[in-house]
C-alpha cells in the first residue's frame, strides 16, 4: 500500500496494518484527517442520530463553510466565494497561468443524511492541500479544493445546482430563484445572502476554469462491498429524470359522499405511486421512485383533493429511460382522466442522459489505484454528482469508496477509515498523475 | 306553510312564496336570521373563498363564541361555559325545575369548511330563543341553545368530543389532552384556556341534564335534493370507525438502491389507500376513505420510510362494518409483511355503531314537518353529529336541510335561505311539540 509521505515529499510504500499496529501514525495522520474533519464538522451540525442534517444554506451549512474557510486560509490558499456560494481554495503550482486541477464535492446533506455523502469529497480535497503544503511539494498546475453549493437539491431542487451553473447548463438567475420545498417564499439566493455566502465571483467555467475535476464519493450502492474491491474507478453515469406532478380532485365529506361520486386525489396519486414503482422494477437495472409526496386537506373528514408529488427515474440506457418516461406520463394522464382528476402540473425539473467520464482522467484514477496495489472495479455512477456537470466542460473522473450495505442518505451511512484513506490516496495519486500530463503538455 | 308569528305568539299558516313575493318579511325576518348571523360570523372569520376555516379553539372560533355570548346575554338568557368550553344559553320556562330542552350544534368547521355545517344548527337555536323572546311565549320547559365544542375534530381528533364527554362516553382528562394534528405540543385544554373558554361547569348529563336534544344540520348528501323534499327527518345513524396507522420502512438513496432491495413505506401505504377505497366501493352503500396522509422524508433523493395515515369507514349495517374493519386490518398487516415494512401503530381512535334516534323525539320532528305542509324523507345520518352522543342519554332527533349537490366540508357548501328557514321552522315546531309532551308528563 502506498501513501504520500509528507516527510520525504514522495509516494512511499508501506503496510497500512503495520503502520496502525505500531501506532506509527506519522504518515497516516494526514490521510485520516479527512475522516476526522468529517466527524468534527458533523458534530458541529448537532446530528444526534449519528447522521447529518445539513441542508444547503442552513445554519449548519454556514458552520461547515466557515470551518472550511478557516482551514484553507490557514494553509495560505487563495480563497474565493462565487455568486452561487461555492468555495474555491487554490494553492499555487509551478505554472499559475494554467487553470487549476479541481478536487471538489459538497458539504450539504439531505434531511436524513449520513456523514459521508459529500463531506468525504470536500475534506479529501482539503487533505490533499494539507499534504502538499506539509510536504513542500509543488505541483505543476495550481490545485483547487472546491465546495460546490447545493449538490443535494434536498432543500432547493434541482440538485448539482452550482456545478450546473458553472458548466453553463443552468441559468444563474433561474438557480437563484429556486425556492425551499418547505417554504416557497424563501429562495436560495436569499439564504446565501443570509448566511454570508453570496459571493461576487462569476459562476462560469469560462472565467473561472479548471484543467480537470476529480471527486471522491461513497459508492451509495453495494457493488464494491459485494466484489470485495478497495475502490471504484467511475467511468460512466446513468441517465436521470426528475418530475413534479400536481393532482387535483374535489374535497367533500368522507362520511356522506358515496364512493361512486368522488374525485379523490389521493386515490389517483396512489395508483401513480404504484405504477412508477412497477416501471422501475420492470426496467431491471434501473430505478423509479415517488419521493416527495404531500396530500391535503389534512382532515379526517375530508376527501383529499390536492396531491403534489415528485418522482425520479434512472437508467444506464437512454432508450429505456425515455421509454420509462413516456410510460409514466401516459399513465398519469390516463389515470387522471378515468378518475375525474386534473393534472395541473407535470413538469420535468431535472434531466441528464447516460454519459461517460474523460478517458484520460479515468486512466489517471485507474493507474493510481493499480500502482498503489488497490483492487478496483470500473463502475457506473448511479446518481448525480457535481462531476456529471464538470465533465461537460473539463476532463473529469471519480473515485468511489465502498460503504456499508450500500446505504446512503441515512444515519446508517458508513465508510471505514481504511476505505476513506484508500480513496483519498487514490485521488491524490490521480491528481499527481494528471498534473504530470499537464506538465508534459504545457512544457512541450 | 306554517311559521311562528312573533306578533301573535302563535303558529300561523302562510304561504312562503306569497310572503316572499309580497316582500312582507315581517314573519319571515326572524326565521332567516340564522342565515344572516351565519353570513355575518363567517365574514368575521375572514373566509376569503366563500367558505369557512374556523378550527376548534382558534382565533376565529373565539370571535364566533364571543358573538354568540353577546347575543344570548342580550336576550337575558342564563349563560354558562362548561369545562369543555361548550356554551349553554338557557331561557326560562314555566317549570324551571325540569331539565331544559336543548337545541345544539357546533360553530367550529374543518380547514376547508363551508358556512353551514355546524353554524346553521347553533344559529337556528339562537333564532328559536329570539322568536320565543320576541313573541313573549313561555314554553313549559326551559329551552337551551348549545354550542358544542370541537364537533369536527379537524384540529383535535376525535370529533364530537364534548358531547361524548357530556354523555360519559369519553373521559374529560383524556379529551383535555388531545393534541393539535399540526402541532402535537398543543392540547385542546391549552387552547380553551388561551381563548378564555375553559369554563368550570361540569361536563355531564348527570349534573347538567337535558330533557331532550334537537339539532338541525345540512344533509351533506344529495338524497333530499334528488327526491325534491323540503326536509329530512333523521331517524337512524350509520356506524363509523376511525383509525390511525403508522407504516415504517427504510430510507435510502432513490438513485442507487435497486428496486428489489427497498422497504418503501409510500409504496406500501399506496397499496393500503387503494384497498381501503376498494373495500368502501364493495360495501355498496358504505364508505371507506384514507384522509390524513403524511409521508417523509420529504426529499427528492430519499426513499420514503415514514408514512402516517388515517382512515375512516361508515356503514348502516354493523356486521358489514365489522367485516370492512377486519378486511382492512388484515390487508394492512399482510402488505407490510410482504414488503418488509413495520406497522408501528394501528389504533382505533373513534368508533360508534349504527343506531336509532328516540322514537318520540323523531315523531315530534315528523309531525312538525307534516303539520306545516313540508314534504319530507325519513333519513339515516351518514356521519357523526353531537346528537349521536346526546341520544345515548336523552331523547334526541335531528332535522336535515337539503344542500346543493350534497357538497359539504367545502367552500362550495350551500343551503338556500328557503331551505334553512323550513329547517329552522321544523326545529321550532318539534321543540314546541316535545315541550307539550313534557307539560302533559309533568302535569299529570
Amino acid at each position: 500500500m502506498a501513501l504520500w509521505c509528507p516527510k520525504t515529499g514522495s509516494v512511499e510504500w508501506l503496510n497500512l496494518e503495520e503502520a496502525l499496529a505500531g501506532h506509527d501514525l506519522t504518515f497516516f495522520s494526514n490521510l485520516i484527517f479527512s475522516r476526522d474533519t468529517l466527524q468534527t464538522t458533523c458534530a458541529m451540525a448537532g446530528a444526534k442520530d449519528g447522521g447529518l442534517s445539513r441542508l444547503s444554506c442552513d445554519d449548519n451549512d454556514k458552520i461547515a463553510r466557515d470551518h472550511f474557510a478557516t482551514e484553507v486560509k490557514a494553509l495560505g490558499a487563495d480563497y474565493v466565494v462565487d455568486a452561487m456560494g461555492c468555495q474555491w481554495a487554490t494553492i499555487e503550482g509551478e505554472n499559475n497561468s494554467i487553470p487549476p486541477i479541481g478536487i471538489g464535492s459538497h458539504l450539504d446533506s439531505v434531511q436524513t443524511g449520513g456523514k459521508f455523502d459529500g463531506p468525504l469529497g470536500v475534506y479529501t480535497a482539503l487533505e490533499v492541500l494539507k499534504v502538499l503544503r506539509a510536504s513542500g511539494k509543488k505541483t505543476y498546475a495550481p490545485i483547487s479544493a472546491i465546495n460546490w453549493t447545493n449538490e443535494e437539491g434536498a432543500r432547493f431542487p434541482p440538485g448539482c445546482m452550482s456545478s450546473a451553473v458553472w458548466s453553463h447548463e443552468l441559468d444563474i438567475d433561474y438557480a437563484h430563484k429556486c425556492t425551499d420545498t418547505m417554504d416557497r417564499s424563501i429562495s436560495i439566493k436569499d439564504e446565501l445572502s443570509r448566511i454570508g455566502y453570496l459571493g461576487t465571483k462569476e459562476v462560469s467555467h469560462k472565467t473561472n476554469p479548471l484543467s480537470a475535476h476529480f471527486e471522491i464519493h461513497i459508492e451509495q450502492g453495494n457493488r464494491l462491498e459485494k466484489s470485495g474491491k478497495d475502490v471504484g474507478v467511475v467511468d460512466t453515469i446513468q441517465g436521470m429524470r426528475w418530475f413534479d406532478v400536481s393532482v387535483r380532485g374535489t374535497t367533500r365529506h368522507t362520511d356522506t359522499t358515496y364512493m361512486n361520486n368522488r374525485q379523490d386525489a389521493l386515490v389517483g396519486a396512489a395508483k401513480m405511486v404504484l405504477e412508477v414503482e412497477r416501471i422501475g422494477r420492470d426496467s431491471k437495472t434501473g430505478m423509479a421512485t415517488v419521493s416527495l409526496f404531500k396530500s391535503s386537506p389534512q382532515n379526517f373528514c375530508n376527501i383529499p383533493s390536492i396531491v403534489d408529488f415528485s418522482f425520479s427515474m434512472q437508467h444506464t440506457d437512454l432508450a429505456t429511460l425515455k421509454g420509462m418516461e413516456a410510460q409514466i406520463e401516459e399513465f398519469v394522464h390516463k389515470t387522471a382522466q378515468e378518475s375525474g382528476l386534473q393534472i395541473t402540473n407535470y413538469q420535468n425539473i431535472w434531466s441528464f442522459d447516460p454519459g461517460v467520464f474523460d478517458a484520460e482522467a479515468v486512466s489517471c484514477v485507474e493507474e493510481a489505484a493499480k500502482d498503489m496495489g488497490y483492487s478496483y472495479d470500473k463502475l457506473c455512477s448511479h446518481t448525480g454528482h457535481d462531476s456529471i456537470y464538470t465533465r461537460l466542460v473539463c476532463p473529469t473522473a471519480m473515485v468511489f469508496t465502498p460503504c456499508r450495505d450500500g446505504i446512503s442518505h441515512s444515519p446508517l451511512e458508513y465508510a471505514s477509515p481504511e476505505n476513506c484513506s484508500i480513496g483519498a490516496q487514490t485521488i491524490l495519486g490521480a491528481v499527481l498523475r494528471y498534473d504530470e500530463k499537464l506538465r508534459k503538455k504545457y512544457s512541450s
